[in-house]
């Protein structure tokens, strides 16, 4: 174990916190806001702490999967706690625990709150909530690797461990410039669903914060009925950029060195947009009667499908009062998530894929015992070490779940309140059904239930392995 | 593809089925009613038409994996069929879909109920009814294993795919021979329990019904009220034998050629027993404020815990009003089900011991990358091959279960009514929570969700393969 570079590399995640923490100043600076001091002193502090421990360099800068791991996951933690610090000191959410809660949910991108009046926030709280959710969304290692100066190539390791899916595409040979790449994208497409949102006549403090939490498919609103209270304009406008951030980045990418028929045939996009289009017309014709005419129920539709599937957690309605297939499809698309290489959660549309043909796979080794069959992904085959290694993920997946909502039945709320807060909260959706609604938050669960939720968010965010690393003893052993 | 073959077993099992029918008969006989008339002309003609298939004996008697896994899933189709007709000419179930359900519900040892008032039913009828789940339970091939005069090696692949687990532990070299250990031990159990019953004061009819619903863990009981009317002995006892027909007949094997400690030592065994301790526990403390002390509550836990664990579904209290730790508790042990090679049904205990080895693997390759470790149950290693099929197993299993719960929610019923009556049937257990609760039945549901629950039903009892061989053309074709 490096202990030298671990410390080294939080140094520098919490120097580039402290410096983002600069945004919520200036925020408070503009509304003329007495909360903003609290932000101010955090970031001074974070900024000395992070420069001491960037002042030793370690002399052995090798590290392995393993430090990569825990490297990553100990960041999200430390992130996350110095994130809820001006919270708590302006008292804007006075408890430790729910500052702590809200702030994993925001750079988890969980958009699960423990807010029970929203509005009655400071500008600058609200604006840094939201932006945990862009910074979160990427990823702050990712950040880290574009600014960080020595770029080795073991920032794989960084990289694999924080990246989404079940393999990070290396867009280009190195490291840091394919970071710098995927930075690049997402400024762009952020930058241009607030120009959208402006134009549609959205004031700019709302257009900034609804567009982060789009970005991340994070689904932080600043109002109590979400995006409920904005026009239809912007309603579609969110929809088309919910979906386009739930597309894996690489299809972006491939668009840019125009090629855009390889992009649109990616099977993952594929899959996705399929999925996306089927669960719209369904859960359109499903709730018709609800609407005034087919094009509502379309609209409406489209939009909680593109907020759920993408894993963002925005709501235009009351998802729980539909009828049950409506509700039973949703709780569906929770579990899908969206493209790996994006910046959504859940389990993400290629692991689906191949589990869908591991299974196809095994049902014809009964048919064809002595054929050997690939299981393959955009016509490459898909190693076998990675299709078992897709299935022991969904084990160890099916493990926790099961696990936490256990846990969570100590609340003695119902079972589908328990159900889908961990289904929301480990694929980092944000509502899920009942008390956990598009209408209710998740103020009422015990200060345990809330430590098992954030476990949960922080493992579906890393994809179990970092997190679970943390709490195996042997991980810490020197070398 | 072998058809000749297939018409040749299928004789067989109906000849076998229509022998079977004589018990209600007599039963007719004895409580003299008519409606036993029904059973003598299904049994008459489906005897003829069995001899008819018989005579032809095919030339070519080789088969493969394929036919095998066919002839078990036809069979149980046919004998379901024929199983059901009774029911519908005495009038005892006029509908057939209905009659259908409840004789699959039957063979597949289920044990849920589309009868709104069992006690109306004639005795031939609840004594068919309840004798489907003793022949289902260790299965009516195994039974023909026993009796076909011809036993070729190949007859290890119907064993095979009607015998539960992971993998079928042959006894003793001969199928045949292993077969009529397993009958023969089944038996004897069987007759034991109802032994027990008569000694504790039950009706020789109740003994013997509940008896075939315990030792086929089918849950069938001949009372609205299940088995709570009975006095606590009785209901002790059952727990007991619930428990014992819960446990791999190998170990009841090793008993026999007096290794008792290697029986006990047998480690899906000792998790199975494991699980039910703790299970009981925690439930009876959780539900302790609704019994009459602590005795009572963990005698009520116990008879539940068995109930579910085992999948046979029997009932005394009404579960769906406890707490919900408790009500999730039983959700997650009625995935767990029993062990491999008992008669109980559920995703079978050694594969979740499996699934969590392989889990371990996993995130300790993380640790060490580059060591190589073998999953291993009962000190022996298990073969990568085999825990790659186990994974794949729960993916199917996912698949079909996802896909049958959103079919169902086209009833909109709650979603924990759709999502446990799945639960309940592909698991083969029979009661689950709110309206298909202990108290309530399946006659609600749609002819259409009846269907899916009965593909689900066989496609658990069956272990997923064969059912699903059943609709793949590609099963069908000739070599």
């Amino acid at each position: 174990m490096n202990y030298g570079m671990i410390n080294y590399i939080l140094g520098w995640v919490m120097t580039v916190e402290s410096a983002f923490m600069i945004l919520p100043c200036v925020t408070a600076v503009i509304y003329g806001e007495k909360q903003g001091f609290a932000f101010l002193i955090v970031a001074v502090i974070t900024a000395v702490i992070g420069a001491l421990l960037i002042r030793k360099k370690p002399e052995k800068q090798e590290y392995h999967t393993r430090e990569g791991f825990l490297i990553v996951s100990l960041s999200w933690v430390v992130i996350s706690i110095i994130g809820a610090l001006p919270f708590v000191i302006n008292k804007d959410i006075p408890s430790f625990t729910d500052a702590l809660f809200e702030t994993i949910s925001g750079f988890t991108t969980t958009g699960a709150s423990i807010l029970t009046d929203i509005e009655s926030l400071s500008h600058c709280s609200l604006f840094w909530r939201s932006f945990t959710h862009w910074l979160g969304g990427m990823g702050v290692i990712v950040f880290l690797l574009v600014v960080l100066p020595s770029a080795r190539g073991q920032n794989m390791y960084l990289m694999k461990a924080e990246s989404p899916g079940p393999s990070v595409d290396k867009l280009v040979p190195h490291v840091r410039e394919t970071a710098r790449i995927l930075y690049g994208i997402y400024l762009v497409i952020t930058l241009a669903e607030i120009v959208f949102l402006l134009v549609a006549g959205m004031p700019m403090f709302d257009a900034l914060t609804t567009a982060f939490g789009t970005a991340g498919t994070g689904g932080f609103a600043i109002k109590a009925d979400s995006i409920a209270g904005y026009s239809v304009l912007i309603q579609v406008i969110v929809t088309v950029f919910m979906l386009m951030f739930g597309i894996n980045f690489s299809a972006y990418y491939l668009i840019l060195k125009k090629q855009p028929k390889k992009a649109f045939g990616l099977e993952e996009v594929r899959w996705y947009l399929g999925i996306v289009l089927a669960a719209i017309l369904i859960i359109a014709f499903n709730t018709r009667h609800m609407f005034d005419g087919a094009l509502q129920a379309i609209q409406q539709a489209a939009f909680q499908v593109a907020s759920i599937i993408t894993t963002t957690g925005f709501a235009t309605t009351d998802f729980n009062l539909w009828p049950q297939l409506s509700r039973g499809l949703l709780v569906a698309i929770m579990f899908i998530g969206a493209c790996a290489g994006s910046t959504g959660g859940g389990i993400k549309v290629s692991r689906i894929v191949i589990l869908f043909k591991a299974a196809r796979r095994e049902i014809r080794q009964y048919l064809y015992p002595r054929s050997v069959e690939n299981v393959s992904l955009d016509d490459r085959p898909v190693a076998n070490g990675n299709v078992s290694g897709i299935l022991a993920f969904f084990a160890i997946y099916i493990i926790i779940f099961t696990i936490s909502v256990i846990l969570i039945t100590f609340n003695n709320f119902d079972l589908e309140t328990s159900f889908t807060s961990v289904a929301a909260t480990i694929n980092n959706i944000g509502p899920g059904l009942s008390l956990v609604g598009p209408t209710g938050n998740y103020s009422m669960f015990t200060w345990f239930s809330k430590y098992i939720l954030m476990f949960d968010m922080l493992a579906g965010r890393l994809e179990l392995y970092p997190m679970l690393l943390l709490f195996v003893p042997a991980s810490w052993k020197r070398y």
